[in-house]
């Protein structure tokens, strides 16, 4: 075989066999092929694309490109969940100390953020002592022992997925539907799962800017997950304004402990019940979705998924007393209020934009190497379809200084559209895929 | 400006400024654009194409990528000539003697044969001490004072299309309208000609399969030199079957020799005068490619084509003796004839076999580095068309020992079909675009 008889191939747009295919993983991996020849067929696959059958073909070669966890020393089915990333989605805080509480092990790999989508770890991390670097052996007992642990990657899982990803960023091969749904579910399959719950987003601050082409993203998902005999589900969910109110590392924590304590209601809830309930029906613990968030709405009444949480924050060294007394998290130095200059409907709020007044005011990374300011981010005080009146406080902004947050309000305040016409009421959970 | 960026254009099929395309060449020739970034683009570029404009801009930009000859020391409209090549493709030995001795200059940097297609510079070392290696003040001398001067590229003309060529080789965008036509005409227009006549084969052994895709590369390549107010005419000429009866280095000097004795008709006769009539209306010499044609045979029957020929091989310190006794050629070690099993019509010779059985003889190169043998190569005793008996001679083969011989004469064997029907005869010269 060939790299280069593959690569005209895929550029005459005919389908690769699943021997090319692996014959071109198994080169990236031992580093045989070079950058200018993985490069050439990444842009020939954005551009020509792949079927399902090569998808799937990818997923796996991926998958398999290095060590693949073996879970099996964790009792139930190991259910996982994936967001295609936003802005104030916190959906993980929520939802896993909820289901490990009704007994689904939880164990939970996560990543940092960069730009400005946050990462759980960095949440977590906001918490004083709060420690994500366990090993898989501590990581399966603390879960044997709580039936929960949220960590950072420690052995090398996909290495395939790793080395395309960072060559994507620069060819211009981000945009393509096979590359994001093999990319995404070979990590995923790697780290073990037996079922995935995929949250899919759609909207200005999403990936996907529309509904069509998320749906064709999760689609293409599945039919990878489920060729390789995995459970998957997916939700179409909204991030056309920001998922939560808060956004930045710790604020974002203390929004999902309100929301655990019961005292919060909202969109943020409501998509964390959403994905938790399809993962407590894959996991066997709930027999419909609606059965999941009764479940799960009882265990925030009665206190059990908070509990989960303290547990979860002690176990991994963190001091749990944030969760009563907030001050306890790092401190910003500087507040702003940003309020409207005339009234009328929150037309719209351009997510993205809020995702970048909150890189503005140090709550995420510029670069991987920055480490980002935990007390730094916004609070939105306004949703869209609000009526507001002159004077009303759209946002809060909290940052090391009085400079930042004020250049983050100029930014806000150019993504929030005051307008005299009530927008149309989007859905929040637009679809779910079976 | 930044290099994703604009690869994301081209890969979303958009149209890249003036501005952009020098961006790109000027990175490809400082280094600062990554190969990985080169090759994403020209793989969009393969698949999405360049319009006009475009094309026009890429070839420009390689043209000036390092130095541009300056050939005005030289009186007259210096006129080259281009071939998209072929098998048995001598025209260059040919026209230029006959255009030189009917006043016309001749300056023409030539290049090495690799795989099936020989190179002038190989055909023209195969005469006893002729030297290639002139330098362009040496050539310009030697050419105000006997008008003509073939030799290789001696100064890094055009290093864009250089380090493009070779990656594009390697990345499965070779095969590129756009990519072909400034590749070759930045390369013509750097070597200083003020006109330029087009030779592109069409057929099996040709680079363009169709003529319908001859004549659009034709058409673009016009339009990338009118751009730049440089006189193009282009000849699609058929390359269906060998173009002279002989292939190989040597072998293809004694042909171009006989031709200019007036010893010898057929079809590389009729392609060089017909490329070399293009060349003396460019040139302001003939009036018409009738009249250029005329004047011509009448340089070959009076003598004057040969001698000027004769003049050249002195000049470049050759043994003109060749001229007069072709024993003092590179002589083979091995001989063998091959003959018709059955008789019938030559229906089709497969060009691209031809050139693989030259190769198997050792008159081409494998690899860069090789030396091919001078003595090596095949004479075509049939063409397409002629009707032969069983028994009757189809080529001799000559290479330094039998066993390549039968090897190349296996090959060639299975590219002659013989059959009961006769073919429908192809035009020799397809169509001219002035």
């Amino acid at each position: 075989m060939n790299i280069t008889d593959i690569i005209i191939k895929k550029k005459n747009n005919l389908e690769l066999s699943k021997e090319e295919i692996q014959y071109f993983i198994d080169g990236v991996v031992n580093k045989t092929i070079p950058d200018y020849q993985i490069s050439a067929l990444l842009m020939a696959i954005t551009i020509n694309s792949m079927n399902e059958r090569e998808t799937a073909d990818i997923t796996r070669a991926m998958t398999f490109s290095g060590n693949v966890l073996d879970l099996s020393a964790i009792k139930g089915i190991k259910t996982d969940k994936h967001s295609t990333g936003g802005v104030g989605d916190t959906t993980t805080l929520v939802l896993a100390p909820l289901t490990a509480s009704l007994g689904l092990p939880v164990v939970k790999m996560s990543g940092r953020g960069l730009g400005h989508t946050g990462g759980t770890l960095d949440k977590l991390e906001s918490i004083p002592g709060f420690n994500v670097g366990l090993t898989i052996d501590k990581a399966i007992e603390q879960i044997n022992d709580i039936g929960i642990a949220i960590m950072g990657q420690t052995m090398a899982l996909d290495p395939a997925d790793k080395y395309l990803y960072a060559l994507r960023d620069v060819t211009g091969t981000v945009e393509s539907l096979p590359l994001i749904a093999s990319s995404i579910m070979s990590k995923k399959l790697a780290a073990g799962s037996d079922a995935i719950v995929l949250d899919v987003k759609t909207g200005s601050g999403a990936f996907m800017k529309n509904e069509e082409d998320a749906v064709k993203l999760a689609e293409t998902m599945i039919k990878a997950g489920q060729s390789m005999n995995k459970k998957v589900t997916a939700l179409i969910t909204d991030m056309d304004e920001p998922l939560g109110e808060h956004i930045g590392n710790s604020l974002e924590v203390i929004e999902a402990i309100e929301i655990l304590k019961g005292k919060k209601e909202g969109r943020l809830k409501d998509v964390s019940l959403a994905l938790g309930a399809e993962m407590l029906v894959l996991g066997g613990i709930a027999k419909s979705a609606m059965q999941g968030i009764e479940l799960m709405e009882r265990n925030i009444h009665n206190g059990k998924g908070i509990d989960k949480f303290r547990e979860l924050i002690e176990a991994q060294g963190g001091d749990s007393n944030v969760i009563d007394d907030y001050s306890l998290f790092p401190q910003p130095k500087a507040k702003y209020h940003l309020k409207a200059d005339k009234e009328g409907y929150i037309y719209s709020i351009d997510c993205l934009s809020i995702g970048k007044a909150a890189l503005i005011t140090g709550a995420g990374r510029e670069k991987k190497e920055c480490t980002p300011d935990y007390s730094a981010g916004i609070i939105m005080r306004c949703r869209t379809g609000d009526k507001i009146n002159k004077g009303s406080l759209i946002a809060e902004i909290f940052a090391s200084d009085v400079e930042k947050c004020k250049k983050a309000a100029d930014t806000i305040k150019n993504a929030v559209i005051i307008s005299e016409r009530k927008p149309e009421k989007r859905s929040l959970i637009i679809k779910t895929l079976r």
